[in-house]
């Protein structure tokens, strides 16, 4: 059993929290390689990445694929986010635990920006 | 003259903003409809997006297309960025400024998650 795990900041805003779930969903309804997909906060919502890594094991999970949902490799990309998945690893020696690269440096952000960029836009007046 | 400003949060780590410039000298070798395509930062950081507006009037824009390079709907994006733009649209009813959605609405992002979830990963231990 396969799982892979956004891990977003976390806002006080619900709404930003619920665009992480609602993504959560969309990408759970896309055939892929996992068989559960779940999100979790770094902080200021739940689950914490301690609690939902728990959740994945207690739900069958022999390997984890964890994914920040960050733009730029900030403290909590380079520090926080692979301390919390390495304490928990360190609980679960027989999950395999891997973190892919987080969202901004996907190569095809670029394109993506641009076509963005390219696609209606609201007039400011 | 169609300028693309892209607007980043801005971060205390140097190498994040440097991950912006690289971002917006990569989207200036790419041929698009953009004459010139620069970034500005909301804090932290330089140019403000004010400063920025104002260069690329300066510089001859007749149009602006603002793009946040942000995840999610929070506050900054909600109000902070578009009460700047709007500001400087107001001093510059000339130059057409227009707001682009935040890349985290890019309806590809969810299939480019999950590329980037199958792509090879580091294992935490």
């Amino acid at each position: 059993m396969k799982f892979l795990l956004i891990i977003a900041h976390g806002s006080r805003r619900v709404v930003s929290n619920q665009e992480i779930y609602q993504l959560t969903q969309q990408l759970q309804n896309i055939p892929s390689q996992f068989q559960q997909i779940r999100c979790a906060f770094l902080e200021l919502a739940e689950p914490s990445i301690p609690d939902a890594l728990e959740q994945c094991v207690q739900a069958g999970a022999q390997e984890i694929v964890i994914l920040p949902y960050f733009l730029s490799a900030g403290r909590h990309v380079a520090e926080d986010i692979p301390q919390a998945v390495h304490s928990k690893q360190l609980v679960y020696p027989q999950v395999k635990m891997t973190l892919a690269p987080y969202i901004g440096q996907a190569p095809q952000l670029v394109e993506l920006l641009l076509k963005l960029a390219q696609s209606t836009v609201s007039p400011m007046l």
